[in-house]
């Protein structure tokens, strides 16, 4: 078999993004954390690690953690049916990617009632909804919210509904760059937010209504404080429908064009042998994810 | 003088966090950016950057882009007197790295009047209070929110206000876990929500009751998402008052411990040699920062 100290080294390094903090979990020095990567280096001829701030697995090491993933899933199931094989320690945590806007809106009451049962302890990673997939396929996490139905090899994905976005401005933003009603010209003249590098809904959104080229925009990875923009008169941007009612009901956020909501699919990836516990929080939010989503049109 | 063109894909690279990007951002081919970063690292005689996915600035590299950054801020205000010198393009985002909590609450309206006034747009960086200012030292922003006094070498720190957190949890995880009343040893056994291996306010929280050692938490890199998941009662957590007031009003969020808040000051650090537009913006801070913030005792 292969030598779980030295995977499990490399792990904690690539998730602890640095040697030092790698040591402190695994309660180790760092020089023994350093030395337990060159002997796996040297066990499979090339580098795992690119030595960077933070440290990057290569290829191969990312294959490695890909495995290292399943295999802790496994042990979960083995765990709970043989108590005395656990080595103590804190509990590890699931670890699980997903969109800032679902962690924001529906995320938690779907899942709330299933971690409290089950003593489940999550590490949420927020990725954007097009490349949370990447550390699923580098083996850093046991599932992933995105927007992306395609599954990576060895994992399914499952459609769980979409999210409703509208295109929101404070009234104040509104007065001031659309006396005479937006039109899709104005729009694009008008500051927008974005999310971040890869939130390209306020593209699509000015694409649909023919405008090509680009727009002034500020750029803002927080799904708080992307509201608290718009409200502020700073922009306009599309806005997840749930998150937002009590500004909209107040009249403090208000729809730039009526009725031309955006629907973008999200889709539950997990590991195919995941084992017990995952394949139980995937039937969780089967049912559960369905009440804060609309459903999808395939 | 220097070569800017090279310095300016070095910056696009990381800003960008790859060629690709960079390349699209500069309007260059892929290889074009590559000969400019190679090209230089023979001047510089040693590499600039860490060729890793993203790639990262080495020592040099993160020396370079601190002074681009400086320079950038100048040329604002040699464009805003000479404005035939703009080469025109999308106008630059002034990137400024600020905490989640802060972006959550206050900063909007703290800055909302300004951007507008001044057709500034925003690039945030969303960065733990305790390392944002990793940030300025590595002159990829413009200034930053954080939660340390001391200012980098060339930057000044200004004290805007605290933040005033309480420790909150749902009323049913409080019957759950609590069901005699919350004791510091209780506490420590029930599941905490962490912003990230950064945050260290519930250890804190825990420590300045009297508790050592570990506990069992989730983790959660979203300001919003943490407030959900303690409304949706998978664990306790310090949130910023002035992001939970409505829940508190509504019942959905109660404090654990009666009156017993835990104060953040806040600091702004800005480059001195920042140009008139910083220095605009600091004062504009220094006089809007204090509504969503408390006075910070010294």
């Amino acid at each position: 078999m292969l030598d779980y100290k030295l995977l499990a080294a490399l792990a904690a390094v690539v998730e602890q993004a640095g040697f030092e903090r790698a040591a402190q979990v695994l309660g180790l020095s760092q020089s023994a954390v350093s030395q337990r990567i060159k002997l796996l280096e040297a066990r499979v001829g090339q580098p795992v690690l690119v030595r960077a701030l933070p440290p990057v697995p290569t290829e191969i090491g990312r294959r490695l953690l890909n495995h290292v993933q399943q295999v802790r899933l496994l042990e979960r199931d083995i765990q709970a049916q043989v108590p005395g094989l656990d080595e103590g320690g804190p509990p590890e945590r699931l670890r699980i990617a997903l969109n800032a806007d679902s962690l924001a809106t529906w995320w938690a009451q779907a899942v709330g009632g299933f971690c409290t049962e089950q003593g489940l302890l999550l590490e949420l990673l927020v990725e954007d909804q097009d490349v949370g997939l990447k550390r699923m396929r580098a083996g850093e996490v046991a599932a992933c919210v995105c927007g992306s139905e395609r599954p990576v090899a060895g994992a399914r994905a499952l459609l769980l509904g979409s999210m409703r976005y509208r295109a929101l401005a404070s009234p104040g933003f509104i007065a001031r760059y659309f006396p005479r009603g937006v039109t899709a010209a104005e729009l694009a003249q008008a500051p927008a937010i974005v999310f971040g590098p890869d939130d390209l809904l306020q593209h699509r959104y000015l694409s649909a209504l023919g405008v090509e080229g680009g727009f002034a925009y500020h750029l803002c990875p927080s799904s708080e404080g992307f509201v608290r923009l718009a409200e502020a008169g700073l922009g306009w941007g599309l806005m997840p429908e749930l998150q937002v009612q009590e500004e909209l009901a107040a009249g403090r956020l208000c729809e730039l064009l009526p009725e031309r909501p955006l629907d973008v699919p999200l889709y539950w990836h997990h590991w195919r042998s995941g084992g017990e516990l995952l394949g139980a929080l995937t039937q969780h939010l089967q049912r559960h994810a369905a009440a804060g989503l609309v459903a999808a049109k395939r």
